[in-house]
């Protein structure tokens, strides 16, 4: 174990959290977090234990949350950031997945950047995944005509049964394009994005006026180059907006965020699901589940 | 000619404008205007002469403005869009060019959905053309550095000396990409869009945080489907916002937009030209000029 200053707190890593977004930060590229160098320890959120404290703020046995990377064990100093400590009772794998960051960008993507109305068609690709799937429970709150997209009929009948979404189209097995058109008749009014590819090259073919798409990721394209949609022209007849956010923009703003979804949470009226593997060795196999769709749920893994 | 009812008055064309929006008229799908029917009377904008009236409010010799379409002839009815007649000593090519729809798209696009501010990068594509010169001319009157996009020496030297744009890059004989990042290297503000393709992804790749690109056309993929940007995802990591409009959305602004065009013409601050071709013959020719890149300046052809 690596040893410890006075002021300083080691922890041992007890969850990882996996995301999309990480994919970006490999490429040695500008973006809105500097590239993870070579030989660095991959960044990565998790949740670590207390197991040494001579840090003035960390007791032992402390649960605490941060960007704590690919490792086992973490040395916590007085200096840089300063992870949070979770409120006891917080179950772990609820603060990392519908009260955590997914969920969190969910919520500041549609609203903010959708701007859902009550009686608007809203289309959530992604739609069986930690964020699509809190994005369109929350357009469902809001009073909208939710529909998915999602791989493969189990997903997305969890997207229908249990999330309530109004349908779901499996990309794996439906014709998008035509499933879309049938969906929304009179277009579509916000669009969530999270995949990218042919769903949003159906997704502009079927807009509707003033129609907002909320950039929130394009997995389909993290790992090959695919070309874009080729009818982006579309925003200009029906007056479309595609936009980007990232959740950091937002960090004024996770109070309002938390507790609007915990308030959900405490009414019954959000449902998620974890993916939880085991074992440290299995770090890299688990990242890539977000890829192939294996993921049922938000990608963790317990130490 | 055809005859007239009580009420009614004809006009003979004297001068069609032509976009590329108007590509856009003749595909059979949904959009802000309805298809051009195939048979009918193709969809443009013109100035026509009041040669017979017996309509109230026109009166033989009058110019009026209109949708007139591409024909010799027209036949003003009582019900319908009613022609706009223009005020005297208004010169008809410049109500078509640098006080008409080009330069207001230019306008409200830019300012409006670019929200251009002092001290930011513009990069204007199709920078020597009717909407795109005067976007670029606008975005310096606001204190902006700007760059254009051109094809060829002699659209970029006027567009640089002519229209003081602060550099032009000559997508024909350039590395657009590697050109961008020299002239750009605090990335793009602002991208005002009139052409879509490579140019479009170079942008995309050499983007400032929290950039707006103005979607005003894409006039490379009207005649082929050609992929689009396979980095849109770039629109994520910098927080960009990319957004279409039409000119028509402003209708209720026009007298706002009119006034500073003409303000600005007035003090020598807005440069122009037109590129005037003649006979009726010649009309689909002349139309083909704006997709070869071969006009200098608004279309138009004189009858």
């Amino acid at each position: 174990l690596p040893p410890i200053d006075e002021g300083e707190a080691l922890a041992a890593m007890r969850w990882l959290s996996f995301e999309p977004a990480m994919r970006g930060w490999m490429d040695d590229r500008a973006s809105y977090l500097p590239p993870v160098e070579l030989g660095a320890v991959m960044r990565a959120p998790g949740v670590a234990e207390i197991i040494e404290s001579r840090h003035p703020d960390y007791a032992v046995g402390d649960l605490v949350q941060g960007l704590f990377g690919w490792q086992e064990h973490v040395v916590i100093r007085t200096t840089g950031d300063q992870p949070r400590t979770m409120p006891p009772g917080l179950e772990p794998e609820m603060a990392m997945s519908v009260l955590g960051g997914s969920a969190l960008t969910a919520y500041f993507g549609l609203l903010d950047i959708g701007q859902p109305r009550p009686g608007e068609t809203v289309v959530v690709s992604g739609a069986a995944g930690a964020v699509g799937s809190i994005a369109g429970q929350i357009a469902k709150l809001k009073g909208c005509r939710t529909i998915g997209v999602a791989g493969g009929p189990e997903k997305c009948a969890w997207v229908v049964e249990a999330c309530g979404f109004d349908a779901c189209i499996d990309y794996k097995n439906d014709d998008v394009a035509a499933r879309l058109r049938e969906l929304c008749p009179e277009g579509v009014d916000v669009y969530f994005e999270n995949v990218g590819g042919a769903i949003l090259e159906a997704v502009l073919d079927n807009l509707a006026m003033h129609a907002r798409l909320v950039m929130c990721g394009m997995i389909s394209g993290y790992n090959d180059t695919q070309p874009g949609p080729s009818n982006l022209s579309r925003l200009i007849a029906f007056r479309g907006r595609m936009q980007g956010f990232i959740l950091f923009d937002y960090a004024s703003r996770m109070h309002e965020g938390t507790t609007a979804l915990a308030g959900w949470l405490q009414e019954g009226k959000l449902r998620y699901r974890t993916d939880v593997q085991r074992g440290f060795e299995n770090v890299p196999r688990t990242f890539l589940r977000l890829f192939s769709g294996e993921n049922q749920g938000k990608q963790l893994l317990k130490l």
